[in-house]
């Protein structure tokens, strides 16, 4: 029902223009985005929970929570405008004022963001000749040159679309984001900037993003930070001419795509995690209650001494199951059985069933799953992680400098 | 009240002998250490709340649950004897029948404690000859070659004893502990062996290292992983004479006595956390509760990015910040001022007072503080941590092989 646009991006769905630009922020990268839609567009977002927040953040946050309608996402990396007291709340303003002007619509009509360094002063006089000059590079072909602008320590462009075919008809769903460290549960630990031509109503929109995030977003982890800045939000224009009903079948067909592409953009981010080599599924079977399922599934994906063994390609299995033991869920040890891909390794009672060179040839490929069976329930969940390597000490040890 | 005896053990205490041997579970290094009082020993302990618990720590905490008595705490290195399912336990079972009989006391008079890897079968032919030898080898002055014995991936020995002035008289507390992976919160995710040879009753002693471990084995992280196996165990066998009365006086003296030592214990296994080159104290003042103030603690001393951030000599004091604005504590971070050492670095009011240099020195020194005043209340904590290196994670991506 849905399927992956080729070289698609936020622009993909109808309606939306955007642009990426470099404005003295950095030192050379691009560092200043804008995604645009002329039509008003109902807008949603879901926000980090880190009791610190940036300033740029509250605005936005604000902003979905006030309006019936957004046309703008402003976006700069390189700052992340956090614990920078009211002058960076003032300065956040300042930010979305004169896109507004630029853009000459009303200024809750634009979000802000911004990502990189914490606790610095934001450079406005960059960013307002930024915002001068970025309104002229719009294009319906400017989504990968926005997603270029938000990277921070990515190595790779994130973006996507895919293709959503509804009963009679079809709509698009665009996004771009980008991690790459920080990155843990308890949304929203990223960037993600969604897009879709679909025509949703705000509340709906929200519930649709929501479910979609907490499968998604919310299951991926890097270094078990969660960080100050992070947001997803979707803005739907309606400039297809189709509308999703609530409850109504496109409605499901819709929140199945949306689903997987967030699933694909949150995947982008763990494979791209910083110093990662590796990007590892993990499935949690049969727990007591969804809870248990998310407790394991995360202290499995959060835990160095299994990062470090999945970097090492070492079969230990025991340091997955001690992993799920301190997760506070409930489960017998005895019943759990592990699998890498479908390849047994431990079985129940302890039962060991491990062929060393079988598991290390798996171990040593960039893409498999550790599938763990707790045997006291029925209840699942997939987590994303990857490994914890020399290059993500060496990147943090001195990203400032 | 009390001073640090140089080169002390577990055997300071009288009463106490101790031995180290290798018996070939390892390849070349100790692997089986035998602490033991002729007297019997009222005994307490504390142990990993890790759903996945090893076959012998199951077994020691029977043993101090339904004995008033020990005499003896055999432990091995090398393997860790868990997931082992029921052959592991008999296997533990046997070594303290084993260790029982050639000491000539009772099964149930024998501590067994393991550590080293998961998931592997005990080799009981060694461990026997061993016990047969380690025996004989008994001695006053053995509990340096016991605490070599418990090692695994740790580097230092690490042995203490502090003689505990009380107001007519003196008693000695001695210790041995092992690092150095897999230390985390809640207990007791470490082994710890300590003796004292006042005498104290049971459900006294209890109380004591329940309060000294508080504020020391739980109170530390290299990794934030919590073992399958860990334990701080103590002995009391009453041989200087002297006994400890609940609510005197001398209680008090011993508290802070006993806590002391635990704290110099869990320091030595946090600075020599695998790859570790930096001791870092987390003191959280001013928050609005003591669960608060531990959480955020625990937060700071986890975070993989305020851990590289101290590896690389960086200021980044908005890390600290996020960290604590993620572990569920309530204050406002506005109220907020960070210190390192003495040195101001952020104050109320996202006000910064940061100067790089003298920081970066600070940063540089192989032991500092992290000084974090929430400004919400009036409770205090405080946490230790290691800074996370490239070589944390090459000792643990092939530390099986």
């Amino acid at each position: 029902m849905y399927r992956c646009i080729e070289n698609g991006s936020v622009t993909s769905a109808k309606g939306f223009k955007a642009a990426g630009i470099f404005c003295g922020i950095k030192r050379k990268k691009k560092d200043l985005a804008l995604i645009y839609s002329e039509l008003p567009c109902t807008t949603a977002g879901t926000f980090t929970l880190n009791k610190v927040k940036a300033a740029p953040l509250l605005i936005s946050k604000e902003v979905i929570k006030k309006n019936n309608f957004t046309k703008a996402v402003l976006v700069n990396s390189g700052n992340a405008n956090a614990c920078t007291g009211d002058e960076g709340y003032n300065d956040a303003l300042d930010m979305q004022k004169w896109c507004a002007e630029k853009l000459n619509i009303s200024q809750d009509e634009v979000l802000i963001s911004s990502t990189g360094v914490i606790g610095q002063k934001m450079p406005m006089e960059k960013i307002k000749s930024g915002i001068d000059e970025i309104v002229n590079h719009l294009s319906e072909h400017g989504g990968f040159n926005a997603a270029e602008a938000i990277m921070t320590t990515d190595t790779k462009i994130k973006s996507f679309a895919f293709e959503v075919k509804l009963k009679k008809s079809s709509v698009t769903i665009g996004g771009i984001c980008k991690g790459s460290g920080m990155i843990m549960p308890n949304m929203a630990t990223m960037l993600g900037f969604l897009s879709t031509d679909a025509a949703i109503e705000k509340d709906l929109l929200s519930e649709l993003l929501l479910n979609s995030v907490q499968k998604s977003f919310n299951k991926i982890s890097v270094d078990g930070e969660t960080s100050t800045n992070d947001m997803v939000v979707i803005l739907a224009n309606g400039a297809s001419g189709i509308s999703i009903e609530k409850n109504s079948e496109d409605m499901q067909i819709f929140q199945e795509a949306l689903t997987a592409i967030s699933i694909e953009m949150a995947k982008s981010i763990v494979s791209d995690g910083e110093g990662a080599t590796k990007l590892v599924t993990v499935n949690v079977k049969n727990a007591k209650s969804k809870l248990d399922a998310d407790l394991v599934g995360k202290s499995i994906a959060n835990s160095s001494l299994v990062k470090t063994a999945i970097y090492g390609a070492d079969a230990n299995w025991g340091r997955i199951l001690s992993a799920a033991g301190q997760s506070g869920a409930d489960f017998d040890p005895a019943n759990v059985s592990i699998h890498f891909n479908d390849l047994p390794v431990l079985l129940p009672e302890y039962t060991l069933a491990l062929d060393e060179e079988k598991a290390s040839k798996i171990l040593s490929q960039s893409e498999f799953s550790i599938n763990i069976d707790l045997g006291s329930g029925s209840e699942d969940c997939t987590w994303w992680t990857c490994d914890l390597t020399e290059e993500y000490v060496r990147i943090n040890a001195d990203y400032r400098t």
